[in-house]
């Protein structure tokens, strides 16, 4: 293991290489990055074994030190999720390239003409946990936007994640890219975490992949613009106007359909002209699922459920869960999403026109939805094609963040000869 | 003055009626915007007595405090600062509201139909120095594009900003809307600043107008999001094949149009094949408007220069001085900026067409040009109608922001009761 200054001056290095490769990326054609990622496919693929073998070292390593199943479960290369890797890398290669479109371009009085062209942002470090398909997935988003990338996964993957590097690098080799384009770094140890982040001129945003605490310390030191993803505390409302059938099946659906995900449904409003009608319903098939309610008093006189206290309304259980909050009207239930919201997803039930427009237009959340399940906040829903995470961020990327997330818009100006007078 | 733990619970309090009224204002309509706008406007010319009266303290105590003439030029609320002000909210009202503008709207294969909806950030807080004049320019812009506002302006301008601040409110009140919409900070304690940028709670972003320390600062401390301007060193590359005619004007008006602004060229590119035929007549253009020049080694051989050090290639002038370099080629042109680019602005002048097309690709500025003045780089040129300041980041806002930089895109999604499968 390296020491501190000398996990510095590697992560430097990586900085001073990445820059430099970001130049070229930036420069290369659709072509060639995609023939870095049909490389990097054929490379994962004629490196089976070698996969395994270096997996089965991080998972040995994982079992003695006392991972849980869960984590080993992710650490796991098996020959299915090498498939997915293969065939993530293909469909990314598939996408569209979204560098070099020019939008906007029209002449202004003084004869120039001015617009915007979508261009890479340069290079994206991204930190994410021990699971090592996250490094092929940044790779290939990264790579196809036009960004270098610096991947720094979880130690426990650090075996695997080297293997992976190595076939990364045979593809970018192979369509005579610089190694430089996409780095895994080489070092477990965390000062490199804290140097990554402190590069501004090497490292042009960090993508942070992980739990909450993890995101929190980062974006707290880092000197670096960061995307991130804090919680998913989402809300459905049935409104007064509602169609209970569609009510009944998103509210269920919101919340059951997985429920460790950052899209499902902490918490339902329920409008009270409506509870009545729709609840003892919709509990006894949270029951049947298996899933613990809590409710406001309204919500307790109507059925089976816990007293909710306040810390209710503003946890991401992320499990069998739900809170239940009966309220007087949609300006009360907005009110509450403007309170508790973690302004990821919300979704109203109504067949009301006004309402649902006022819904739409007033909640400040990175998705609002009208008669949907707050499940569908997802890039491959949203027809991305890919997805490096969702942000919880107001400026540049809000929701699902995909290709076009990982670019910026510069400006063009094409003239004659024009000066200013 | 307040104490330290009073200008933090100030400044809360400041904060959290911004959030409030960022909320009030988002469901604002155009309407509603636009009559606060023209009422400001009213308010600012029936106190144009008051304004003249609290700014004549203002520069009694900067007189006082030995200010020097631009800086006390700076801080002058004259009948023609007051009408420009007056000038500058009426055509602010007559821009379109960027906000509720749907784009992208397109059915997925889950009959979900996913577009993106333009939203205010929320609450915008803007730190400039002692020009009263951005008080107002602040306000509009951040009123038009749906955001509350919190302006802190420079300590010297405090009694004028106070006077605008009853203007503004008077507007507010008028038209209806929560005085917390825009906010005028009324401690000069620094100590307003260090809050302001460390409560992301209550505030989205920060935009800084001022000097490089100042900017640097903030945004080494902010814990919100910073939309900054740092260096203008901007290139104007004259190609091998330029038309020369072009050249020459485009070189001189982008140096001298005006020395004191960012978007001013200040360092010249030339290729070496065209050096000898355009380089003198420049030369004596320049010395006639008494520009200082200093070249590199070939400059220094073909006119009457000083020998220009590294530092010159690194420097943003800000004055009438202008460093030259003769390069072997368009790639030694792009090095060159890749490496002492500040990223702002760099033009080609060139009749080529694939070397034109590879700079407006390859170089990686918020502007970038071909045969036009450097000078362009602003958001009226750009037909922004507004300009809030010029961004030298790569996320979200690059290059000059108008009201679409201080706004976010939202995901919206339409259904018809749909659930994941």
């Amino acid at each position: 293991m390296l020491d501190k200054v000398s996990v510095q001056e590697y992560m430097a290095q990586v900085g001073i290489e990445a820059r430099a490769a970001s130049r070229v990326l930036a420069a290369s054609t659709t072509g060639v990055k995609n023939a870095a990622l049909q490389a990097m496919a054929r490379a994962l693929d004629a490196n089976r074994d070698l996969l395994a073998r270096e997996n089965e070292k991080d998972l040995a390593a994982g079992r003695e030190n006392g991972l849980d199943a869960a984590l080993l479960d992710r650490l796991a290369l098996t020959p299915k999720t090498i498939d997915g890797m293969i065939e993530g890398l293909r469909q990314v290669a598939a996408l569209p390239d979204p560098c070099g479109e020019i939008t906007d371009l029209s002449f202004r009085p003084s004869g120039i003409q001015v617009g915007k062209m979508r261009v890479p942002l340069g290079v994206v470090g991204i930190i994410y946990e021990s699971r090592p398909n996250v490094t092929i997935d940044a790779a290939s988003l990264c790579l196809k936007s036009g960004n270098a990338a610096i991947l720094r996964g979880g130690k426990e993957a650090i075996h695997s994640n080297r293997a992976i590097a190595q076939c990364i690098e045979q593809g970018l080799a192979d369509a005579g890219l610089p190694l430089g384009c996409v780095q895994v770094v080489q070092t477990t140890d965390r000062a490199a975490v804290g140097a990554m982040i402190t590069m501004p001129e090497y490292v042009d945003v960090i993508v942070p992949r992980g739990g909450k605490g993890l995101i929190e310390r980062i974006s707290s030191d880092a000197k670096v613009p960061v995307i991130k993803h804090l919680d998913g505390i989402c809300h459905v409302y049935i409104d007064a106007k509602a169609d209970l059938e569609k009510a009944f099946n998103i509210a269920l659906n919101a919340k059951t359909h997985r429920y460790g995900v950052c899209n499902a449904m902490e918490t339902l409003l329920v409008d009270e002209s409506v509870a009545t009608a729709i609840l003892p319903r919709l509990a006894s098939a949270y029951k049947e699922k298996g899933v613990e309610l809590r409710g406001c008093d309204k919500t307790c006189a109507l059925i089976d459920a816990k007293l909710a206290t306040r810390d209710d309304w503003a946890t991401e259980y992320l499990a069998p869960v739900l809170a239940i909050r009966v309220v007087a009207s949609l300006e009360a239930a907005m009110d509450h999403i403007a309170q508790y919201s973690s302004q990821h997803t919300e979704s109203i039930v109504t067949e009301d026109y006004t309402r649902g427009r006022r819904f739409l237009t007033e909640v400040d959340s990175s998705s609002v939805m009208i008669n949907a399940s707050t499940r569908f906040a997802d890039g491959f829903e949203y027809g991305l094609g890919a997805e490096i995470g969702i942000s919880t961020d107001k400026i540049h990327a809000r929701g699902p963040v995909g290709l076009e997330g990982l670019t910026s818009q510069k400006w063009i100006v094409l003239g004659d000869g024009q000066i200013r007078d």
